[in-house]
């Protein structure tokens, strides 16, 4: 069967750095091995690097995006806890499902999809919880929200809420500063802006979250008691035994985030601004409207609005099936009428753009 | 920094099969991609075959081995739930462990480790539970139990009792029968006798026990409700966005299943049982102990007594530093007094066995 080349420009997983498959195809180490240890705690320095922090406990949790908001909240919520969930697109209604698995009394705060967390109604809806919880880059939407803002509120009114953040879709795609932003818990998933396949969730978390964790939460598999033994050694410089570690995607994640530190983040960052303004300045050329808030879109996904009389999957079919090119589909009510373009890790290019743009008009005839 | 080439001999994982790293390294493919669902459909069936089960819900999760572990009780264990567990090895004990984070009502069976499951004694040790859990080869240990024969005698007694096995070490190194062996709820790794890196559990579930599990378990992730829909399209061809698949270890074990299938399911068990039947006899040969119980023995994975006055993890550090051989040490209170050597996927060759023997030979000056 022949081998088949994509453009991912969806919402992701994006196309690799070379870097990252070459890290993929290199030999195989065990999961103890001092080599592939070196690199698990090179790749955690990486880590707290890309996201600007110096959390001891910073590492990538063997299972895609999703994995990380499920340990975030199986390891900090207690049965009962308030939790706030900035609800502004798809991940921010999965935060509540998540929390409420485990116990949590969540307080909803509802924003029209495409619009930005509104920090002012987030603080106004409990007075004191134990965690507020927003998503950074909101893959469903396109829109990008002010966790930094958030944070300081929160951290001026009391020292007790924490704030976790979900930085999938942000990270590697722009500049990051957790611990300037007061951010205790976050996760990421690989597959975006960083150009490495789906398959590992960077997770980290402060020292004062860290020592509220769930002594025993209903989990195994994600117990960060346990995995922090054989990630840092439980402080003592031993390393226990957890699970057998995904050796070829954290050598490849540890590829990855090289490639993107000798780049620089800032240049990263900027790359991405660059090549997510020229498209949107191109779609809009071409007379269609953005979906996301003004002020507020991201650059590495752009949501379109689908014009009138189109057939939204009928034009992503030709640009998968005559282009190889994929872009992804709206989400919920927004399914048919909302397209989500990428432009992540390797994807954020000046060629990408007119690839795109150029397929897309001509599938349109405009 | 130089990369490493390693002899991967110990309990797993393995080195992979040059089908596997090429499918790794393949151009990458979204998630919701035809040509990837294709695969993964064809995965789910290539992966009956070598269970030999025509169960519709068999698929790999996104995690490595132990996440099956996970799924398997989360979904299954309603609170207060009688779970029976042979305990025969570490694996065992975590599943004592895992099982009860949920709730169950864990009655133990314990075994002295290196002994196969007793089949009596599980029958014994309550009338009718939900769930009997067992470890087909125990990885601690060495040791394979038979689960055919718990399953036969679990069936003559009643309906009610769901079987569930781990696979981890067996999947893809002996032949397997879940259907003929009436087991319900299996899982495995594939970082074992598939030859395929850490990244993956193979999940199979009967409609018996599909019909018996949790509505909303503690888990978003691993919500077998929500995966099936993505994975089996819910039965109406329609699929749900749930997770983002890790998409390049799923091309990995869709290409390494093709190669055991080509190869043959009994030639390839025919092949590790040959490989560890010569590494046995030269071990014995060499004067050494093996530690798992006579005619129980995994040819995969096999342990062998540490001689009195050679320092365990001297010799290991020597086979990895001169020899670029990973074997195991053992587990738990076996850590310094067993040492485990697996023969798995492409390491399952007389080659292998050679020179494991020579380099331990030379070491030990035997």
């Amino acid at each position: 069967m022949a081998l088949v080349e994509r453009s991912l420009l969806g919402p992701g997983p994006t196309n690799a750095y070379p870097e990252a498959t070459a890290g993929l195809a290199a030999p195989m180490l065990g999961h103890l091995d001092p080599e592939f240890l070196a690199m698990l705690d090179e790749t955690g320095r990486r880590l707290r690097t890309v996201w600007g922090t110096g959390n001891l406990r910073t590492l990538p949790l063997s299972g895609t995006g999703s994995i990380g908001m499920e340990a975030a909240f199986v390891n900090f919520v207690h049965p009962g806890d308030v939790v706030v969930v900035a609800v502004n697109g798809l991940f921010g209604e999965r935060m509540c499902d998540v929390a409420s698995r485990y116990g949590a009394e969540v307080v909803r705060v509802d924003h029209t999809w495409g619009q930005p967390v509104d920090v002012e109604r987030v603080l106004a809806a409990h007075p004191s919880p134990s965690i507020v919880a927003a998503v950074h880059a909101e893959t469903s939407t396109g829109v990008r929200s002010d966790i930094e803002h958030l944070g300081a509120a929160l951290r001026e009114r009391d020292e007790r809420t924490l704030l976790l953040a979900d930085c999938v879709t942000s990270i590697g795609g722009e500049q990051i500063d957790l611990d300037g932003w007061n951010v205790d818990i976050a996760y990421a998933g690989t597959q975006k802006c960083l150009g490495v396949p789906p398959g590992l969730a960077p997770f980290t978390v402060s020292e004062r979250a860290w020592h509220r964790r769930v002594e025993k939460p209903t989990t195994w598999y994600l117990d960060l008691g346990l995995i922090g033994n054989y990630v840092t050694g439980g402080g003592s410089g031993g390393r226990a035994y957890h699970h057998t570690a995904p050796t070829a995607m954290v050598a490849s994640l540890h590829a990855a985030l090289g490639r993107l530190l000798e780049e620089g983040i800032a240049a990263a960052a900027e790359r991405h601004r660059e090549a997510g303004e020229a498209l949107q300045t191109g779609l809009q050329e071409m007379g269609l409207d953005l979906f996301a808030a003004e002020g507020n879109r991201l650059h590495q996904l752009t949501s379109v609005v689908v014009p009138d009389h189109v057939d939204s999957a009928d034009v992503r079919k030709r640009l998968l099936n005559d282009y190889g090119i994929e872009i992804g589909g709206g989400v919920g009510q927004y399914a048919n009428t909302v397209w989500r373009i990428g432009l992540m890790g390797p994807n954020a290019g000046l060629d990408r753009v007119e690839l795109l743009l150029g397929s897309l008009r001509r599938i349109l005839g405009r």
